[in-house]
């Protein structure tokens, strides 16, 4: 064993299946490989957040806190979540009161490690949440979000680090979610970083583009405390890198940690099973999506999504004319990374903007980010841009803290769950005001006869958008998360 | 542009479609490629050599040097072939008439660098094909296969290349045929390399175990002067990591190169027409071998085609001990690298040792390698071993340079050829020693009607080893190369 060894967090439980099977693992699919992930000695497991509390409710009808409940009683390990700061695990904002009693709850329900992105990397999104983590004897992780813009650089994402610092962040995550840093750029940020900052840094990266394993290579090199690492099949391509793989990757290297390659071959075996269980969900994660990547510098999910939506559109013509769109409508929103959600509200106004002409039709997600409902961009919003929003929206544009703006919410949900007679405790105010409709349906479903296999040609998350005339209203799902839209050719 | 920049060589032509596509593509399908490759400013383009001349000349009926003239009418840019110094592209040793007369012929037809490799890394096996090539005015490239062993270490590895570079290569090339070489001990290779050596140094690896595109940035990182990649979809899995994908992981880096997109991209557009063409020969390249190969230490092509002729011998419960035998061999015959034509031959015997008992069946070749007829072994063969292959084969041990006691062939080989009344040119004469046969239908293939296409369900190269009683001789073909093999239960 080396002095100075890099710890592998392992994400087969959450990121592992949400990049490469549409977040359909189940919580009976995950518990008999817990004794064996529990005892490698990775540094934590990631088993919740990100989308998994959605897709479980919604596809799996699972209570979400259940899974959190039947994991954390079989592990001693620590356990990560993935949060997106003020959106918790949604696509809007949250008043500060709900955001204190999820993570507080979550806590309480053995959370150890709260990993807080946003998705502007405005640390004002996320002060609460780094606050709510710390209160509750927890560890906040601070995110800083990969991106490439001529705003984004390796001293931006430095200074962002020491922000978090200086907020109270436990440790720091630069998350590469699109797999697009180059290993050299991401090894200049973590030394940076290391130089600057004293709590530990987490690499984050994904497979996609085909170089996030070398990524790894070169964050290690430059002295990265830990890397997430996947499980066969449920690792590569669009999600992380094997972790097999990259015991082999740093044979010989003085920073080489010891895992047991045994234990993680029955964890492939096991997961391979998975994997073949889920097999309606993972064809679409799977489509060769490397060269595509680095052509048009998105993340690799919401290419293949996106590529399915213009087909359902009848715009698979368009393709190019859409991706050419992307940093037209980045720029213009200030040079926004893109990740959830802006990766899908960027994605659809890009569309938008090719069938109806630029801004003539304004999602109304891009028109809040556009007058700083989402918080502040990188870069100042496009001013005629942001003009034609406001004048469209009838709305005045913000430089305060988003979540200022909302007022305290716990009382009126558990007024909402009281009055149709569902628990009324924290867990199910948080679940309430993120997921009202899909709570509704998990409550009915619960007595009645379980729901027929979805057909194998298209997974029931996607939905067409249809874009003809008229304001309508749609709940689109793209990178398997769902949110609404309004289209509007006024 | 960097001040001093990796440079590419590209391989799609020999190694892309010899590791993922049973070396089956046809000149045709390599001509519409040739002015784009030729343009983009690779260092060189590997067009000949390794199986190539053996499969084009058997199954696509194309006579070796017909290729070579082809392409290299239509390409400005330096060619490269690989050689297998005194085997050239065969299995066995040749005089070194024939080995100078094939340099020499093959330097005529506008061959650049030879680059040349012992499957023993014994330098004795690679100076006749060095002096040669010096003598024609072409570079010589000496090779130093990469292999793990008790007696391989970063150390022999640079005392080989030191030896090389006195035998008078103008570059040397680190070849990790099996893509295991960890990114790490490539560092320390390749500086120690350039810390002792004045020639260029080329990386050479595959993407087999999913780190050939680390050991590339780690080699850059330590000087290396170019690397080999290649064209998806002829590129990563078992063949060389992609050439786009490869300038994505450079960005950022002071020794990124510049190559052309839109080029690469129109030459992928093509190669995926060429691939798909090639369907019947993609499948069994294609398996998942990342994880085996990891487990195994093997190369990925040989482990795909060895589990494949298991099956055909009814031995499909023996691979785990057939795998386990081989680091038996290996070490009995001295830790011999396992490159064409060793990996063959210690596949096999380990095949003979677990079907019918250690050392029980004792295979020609494997005999010859126990005895030096191989060359100098990079361990000393086991000495009771040895003792067992001269008393079953009747042969004597030798030390010397095996070639040494080959007669001069070319004179029997011309007179050979006058009696069919085929040409007596130095290029039949070198092809029929070492491919008399296949020659032979060639000729009688010229005039008949087109062969009928293979099925889809088996290739041709393969056929089956039976495993009976009493002494058969058979014609083998594993890693898509043929070799005759006796087997004897006396």
């Amino acid at each position: 064993m080396s002095a100075n060894p890099v710890i592998f967090n392992n994400t087969v439980l959450r990121d592992g299946h949400q990049s490469l099977a549409a977040t359909r693992m189940t919580t009976e699919q995950m518990l008999p490989a817990l004794e064996l992930l529990d005892n490698i000695g990775f540094g934590c497991l990631e088993t919740w957040g990100g989308a998994t509390i959605d897709a479980g409710l919604r596809f799996l009808k699972e209570f979400p806190f259940d899974r959190l409940d039947a994991i954390r009683a079989k592990t001693k390990s620590k356990h990560m979540m993935l949060l997106r700061g003020q959106n918790i695990v949604q696509y809007a904002h949250f008043p500060d009161d709900i955001v204190n009693a999820f993570i507080t709850t979550t806590a309480n329900h053995g959370m150890d490690i709260f990993r807080i992105f946003d998705a502007l990397n405005d640390p004002r999104n996320m002060g609460t949440a780094i606050k709510a983590a710390k209160a509750a004897g927890k560890e906040a992780q601070g995110v800083i979000c990969y991106t490439s813009s001529p705003v984004h650089n390796t001293e931006s994402f430095i200074k962002l680090g020491q922000d978090l610092e200086d907020l109270g962040c436990g440790s720091l995550c630069l998350k590469d979610m699109a797999g697009l840093v180059p290993p050299r750029q991401a090894y200049d940020i973590i030394k940076g970083l290391k130089d600057s900052v004293k709590i530990p840094i987490v690499l984050h990266t994904h497979e996609t583009a085909g170089i996030g394993a070398t990524t790894y290579y070169a964050g290690i090199e430059a002295g990265v405390d830990s890397i997430d690492t996947s499980i066969i099949p449920f690792a590569n391509g669009t999600g992380q890198p094997d972790t097999a793989r990259m015991l082999a990757l740093l044979e010989n290297h003085p920073r080489a940690p010891k895992y047991d390659l045994d234990a993680l071959q029955a964890l492939r075996e096991h997961f391979t099973k998975v994997y073949e269980e889920l097999s309606d969900y993972t064809s679409f994660a799977n489509e060769r999506v490397d060269a595509d990547a680095l052509k048009y510098q998105v993340p690799g999910g919401m290419l293949s999504n996106f590529r399915n939506q213009l087909k359902e559109q009848g715009m698979e013509d368009k393709f190019e004319d859409v991706f050419k769109e992307i940093p037209v409508v980045r720029k213009a929103l200030g040079w926004i990374p893109l990740v959830t959600p802006t990766s899908q509200i960027v994605g659809v106004q890009a569309m938008l903007n090719v069938k109806f002409g630029r801004w003539k039709n304004f999602s109304p997600q891009a028109t809040d980010i556009a007058l700083g409902y989402y918080g502040r961009t990188p870069a100042p919003v496009d001013t005629e841009v942001q003009r034609i929003a406001a004048t469209k929206s009838g709305k005045d544009p913000i430089t305060c803290r988003p979540a200022d703006l909302k007022d305290p919410g716990m009382d009126a949900l558990r007024a909402a769950l009281a009055a149709k007679d569902y628990p009324t405790n924290d867990e199910h105010c948080v679940i309430q005001a993120m997921f009202p409709q899909e709570l509704e349906v998990y409550y009915k479903s619960k007595d009645a006869p379980a729901a027929p296999k979805p057909t194998k040609t298209a997974p029931t998350d996607r939905e067409s958008i249809d874009l003809g005339s008229g304001p309508r209203h749609y709940g689109i799902n793209l990178d398997g998360k769902r949110y609404a839209v309004t289209v509007d050719e006024s």
